[in-house]
């Protein structure tokens, strides 16, 4: 499962399925079920791998996102052999689910996923992201989240505005989306963890679509760490972090209504946007999904997702 | 001083003052004289404040350019009071010397220069800065090297290649110049030193402008540090990478002789070499010159460098 940990930006996020094609976990007042029983009686199947810390981290996320951005989203049509996923020696679970935004909607999609696989040495592998995108109305960033446990004492940690344009050619834009939004704190804040060191992609694209303030980082707790100290982290500093991010960029979504994005530049968005995530496909999805899942469930998340990426 | 180290890419190099208007390092059997006057005696001034390890890896490399570049450069055209500076109350000293490209050659220019400058506390710091950029005949990039030392068992190492495009909208580009060509190996090696540590500059407009391979690193050899240590990791580890980098700078910039880079993208290349210029003035030189050298002298050389840089 080299790859798997080598790449980031998974492009594979938590996934609540959503019978009632709504997020089901807007109820804020409890945001962490204490047994995954009781969210399955609320809303389905809800995250069963995912360790408690990442889980109610993603719930909150998720409540935030559909506060905010609720009737800008379309129901899901994502079939429920993508919703529920299983590779079949059952070694492997996951979900994809998409949303995308409604006509009038800023929002492109939101893409939320988990995936939970058992290595060979025993071990397992989670991996949680919430991608938003948004679309060629507004140039302001999308919004990217992965974790990725390796253990249960470390992981890797991206969280990102990816920047929809050359920031050396528009120092405005870098001014208003990332200096003025401070976006530098939550990165400095995490980088002085003790645990925490700096997480390079393998692939120089990927780092390439980060931001100046991307947070990449590596969190380890050590071989015979302190699971609950790693706990701790993604509850408090991890959580407060992505919070924060999500907050910023839900501002400055909603504010980009008031502005106008020329034709010219709208086809340039459109294009740039384009290589990301036909990008993001091939490096990420087409390489790593197969190891996992096997041929033929992998082909089908792929082709799910090209339809939300339409590329 | 703080500014001066929490701001990178100083665009100050370390110089040698050319009465002969060429480099006068090009003799590589003796790149490093035992003693300042013997230096003296054969080229003017040479790099009198430098440590010698940051001495020999600054000729070394300034050899390599003069062994291939030499002919496409025109003799150096700083008046003597650029080339020469120093502070009224003389605990400043630096040098700023330009050479720029013939007609006929890619590069646009070559900037090498060294400033010293003792703090009040009792220390000193030492600024080397090669810094080679190529006109719009050529999409190739850049080539950067500082080293800020702020104490004898300390510095910041910036050695990158720029990028002259958005790399999310061309990855050819980044395949070609970064993937193809390992800039990321000397960055993993570098990074691996028990003494490395990322370094940010904390100017977001900087830390767009370098690649992805980017080595940005300070390099710690411990408060009662071991300066034989840092002088070996410049001279050896650090010199190699720069040897490296240097060496992959000049055969794209020789390579990019057989291309053809349209009229349109001439006109794009100008105008974003001509931000980062613009921007690197505004950042760095406007904010730290007249710190370090009074408001007179900065007026001098930062005019001298906005002639070369034509903006």
């Amino acid at each position: 499962m080299q790859a798997l940990t080598s790449h980031s930006f998974k492009l594979f996020s938590p996934l609540l399925s959503s019978t009632s094609h709504r997020f089901p976990y807007s109820t804020r007042s409890s945001p962490r079920p204490s047994s995954g029983r009781a969210s399955m009686e609320r809303s389905g199947p809800d995250f069963p791998y995912l360790p408690p810390a990442h889980r109610a981290l993603i719930l909150n996320l998720l409540a935030t996102v559909d506060d905010r951005l609720g009737s800008d989203l379309l129901p899901s049509a994502v079939p429920s052999d993508v919703i529920r996923l299983q590779n079949p020696q059952g070694s492997a679970h996951g979900s994809v689910d998409i949303r995308t935004g409604s006509q009038t909607s800023p929002v492109d999609f939101v893409l939320q996923s988990w995936l939970h696989c058992q290595t060979p040495g025993g071990g397992e592998i989670n991996i949680a992201t919430l991608f938003a995108f948004l679309n060629s109305s507004t140039d302001a960033p999308h919004f990217l989240l992965e974790l990725i446990q390796g253990s249960p004492t470390s992981l890797v940690l991206l969280l990102d505005l990816l920047p929809r344009k050359d920031l050396v050619l528009h120092p405005d834009y870098l001014d208003e989306f990332y200096h003025q939004t401070d976006l530098d704190g939550p990165r400095r804040d995490l980088e002085k963890l003790p645990q925490a060191s700096p997480y390079r992609s393998s692939s120089l694209f990927i780092r390439s679509v980060l931001s100046p303030t991307a947070i990449a980082i590596t969190v380890d707790c050590g071989k015979e760490g302190d699971v609950k100290a790693m706990e701790d982290i993604v509850a408090r500093e991890i959580g407060s972090a992505a919070e924060k991010i999500i907050r910023i960029w839900l501002e400055k979504s909603a504010e980009v209504r008031g502005r106008v994005v020329g034709e010219g530049e709208k086809e340039f968005l459109e294009s740039r946007d384009g290589l990301i995530k036909r990008k993001a496909v091939e490096i990420d999805l087409a390489a790593n999904l197969p190891r996992m899942f096997g041929p033929e469930v992998a082909q089908r998340v792929v082709a799910e997702i090209q339809k939300a990426f339409r590329v």
